[in-house]
């Protein structure tokens, strides 16, 4: 399974709108296709739409019509911020962005350009899933034979370029021979678990179960979950958490039956220009997206709905982080001031 | 609005399976009907069952062609067996089938008997209504003006004769003069906080948030909710209170937060034979109600999904439990085993 693929020419993209009841991939051969994918989330998860970006930056250089070099920078301008644009809070974004912005800023040759943009793009997924096995087997010690451990959202495969954050360990894990289960919480209002996680990990054979959010205390209380794994939006300087809204609810509840509570992500995640998960503005979405699901209407008409996206997990209630460059045990502690100097 | 009323020749209720998107009421003449009306859950929530099982019986009593009381008595064991085996859980079901079993026991006039259980019935009916008000009352005084109230499932008018228990006790308050607002959790799966709870609010200009069961914890760490008020399925000897999957959640994280914790119920809810919520069998229903949402499906196939109906909140997390009969406060402590006494 591949979320996104470079074709040297097109992009092809899974559309996971569909899953997980069709699986179809659709190619693209214009940058604009491109970034309304990202806009319509055909793809999601913060570090796939970096890498997605990437791709549609560089489909746009190599069908340029430039014929010198100002012109090209000024349509790459034109390209960068059309991708901006397109989901204005996934960090990977802007640092995909920066990065190819970088690349070309001392280059004076419209081919030389062209295939730098290309070969960046083609790095960013190989890094990204490079990234991704080394926080996998940074983590997997925390993961023990026979346990059920439990995630929100999809912080999988299908986020990523291709193994996962929290997935990603989980995976690295089942690989060292240990026998896992996973209990996959639903995560409404966008179902991330039930239609994204339950596909991806059906599809490796990791035995996976599905449960709705507001079952997560049954299944602590009782004994069944020994683990909480989940990824991350962003992380305070002070290790505060934001990620997928329900995190913190499960986070308080493995704290209060004494369950290891681990968030699995990239470096680039760990933010030091955010003080506290006080300073991350959360974004409110939809509401449509509880109301409706696939175009089904579930509520009354004019009912008030709220629908923050994501919530803030406080760095006291995470037992670790796991990243690829070294995991942050005990982050409310001296943890993660150690990791940052 | 009236969930189930009794025509003196007929029976008719309100379809909650179309609610909110349509308002629909269906009239029914024959018992058999009112017993399937129950089972496809066209009118649900403990004591509703109770109340529509109740006029089912009056109406096949009336329906009789018995000509001696033999063959009535017969006839009614049937009747009573029809309904006992609609919801086998719901503890008012085989409340109100015992009360009118015993009611006719010693009468020997076909006539006397059908004019007792019809009697009857409508008594069902008033007691409810009349034990709600009276519980509502009884629990106003912890609902202060200005508070946001966070409430999980149904436990409203849709669920009883007509006023509710939980949601009974909102209404007294802002009878009382106090501008409450209410938070709806949507109570996946079966999105009775979606569906029933918004729609009695609204009915009833009642000012009603919907938020999604995982968004619980968020909104109380950043002051939102004040309170939290739900009703019980079934409360043990000791307090312990089964409710509908996710109260458990709730409570936990009402204990974090320091918010107060209440539940409704009327005084037949406590269940002096059962020591602790330990005792309490919990149901697990289809795994379709996770699966689909009114026949869209929102999973892949084949996968493994569970679906505990309830869960059980210890008393220790419950601030009072308001009853028609009086409140028990602090129920962990002294206060239950007093009240029993």
């Amino acid at each position: 399974m591949e979320t996104v693929r470079w074709n040297g020419d097109s992009v092809t993209i899974l559309d996971q709108r569909l899953l997980p009841l069709k699986e179809e991939y659709h190619t693209y051969i214009n940058y604009t296709d491109v970034a309304e994918a990202i806009i319509s989330m055909e793809t999601r998860g913060a570090p796939a739409i970096g890498i997605t970006a990437g791709m549609g930056i560089a489909l746009g250089a190599k069908n340029t019509k430039a014929k010198e070099i100002t012109a090209f920078k000024d349509e790459m301008n034109r390209i960068f911020d059309c991708f901006a644009a397109t989901r204005p809070t996934a960090v990977n974004l802007f640092w995909t962005i920066d990065r190819m912005k970088k690349l070309i800023e001392s280059i004076n040759d419209i081919d030389e350009a062209v295939k730098k943009l290309e070969a960046e793009a083609v790095l960013i997924l190989k890094e990204d899933i490079e990234s991704n096995k080394q926080m996998g087997k940074n983590g997997s010690r925390f993961i023990n034979d026979g346990d059920i451990v439990m995630t929100h959202c999809n912080a999988g495969a299908l986020a990523t370029g291709g193994y996962g954050t929290a997935l990603g360990v989980i995976r690295a894990a089942i690989e060292e021979g240990k026998k896992i289960e996973v209990f996959a919480c639903e995560t409404r209002p966008y179902l991330q678990g039930a239609r994204l996680t339950t596909w991806e990990l059906l599809k490796d054979n990791i035995p996976v179960t599905l449960i709705t959010d507001n079952m997560s205390g049954f299944f602590m209380k009782n004994g069944a979950i020994k683990k909480v794994i989940t990824g991350a939006d962003r992380i305070a300087r002070n290790g505060d958490t934001a990620n997928k809204i329900g995190t913190y609810t499960h986070s308080v509840l493995a704290k209060e039956h004494g369950i290891p509570f681990y968030i699995a992500a990239p470096i680039s995640t760990l933010d030091p220009q955010t003080a506290t998960g006080d300073d991350i503005v959360i974004e409110h979405r939809s509401i449509d997206e509880v109301a409706y699901i696939k175009n089904v209407q579930i509520v009354p008409e004019m009912i008030k709905i709220l629908n923050p996206s994501f919530d803030i997990t406080p760095a006291k209630n995470i037992s670790a982080i796991i990243t690829d460059k070294g995991v942050i045990e005990n982050p409310a502690g001296k943890g993660i001031m150690e990791f940052f100097s």
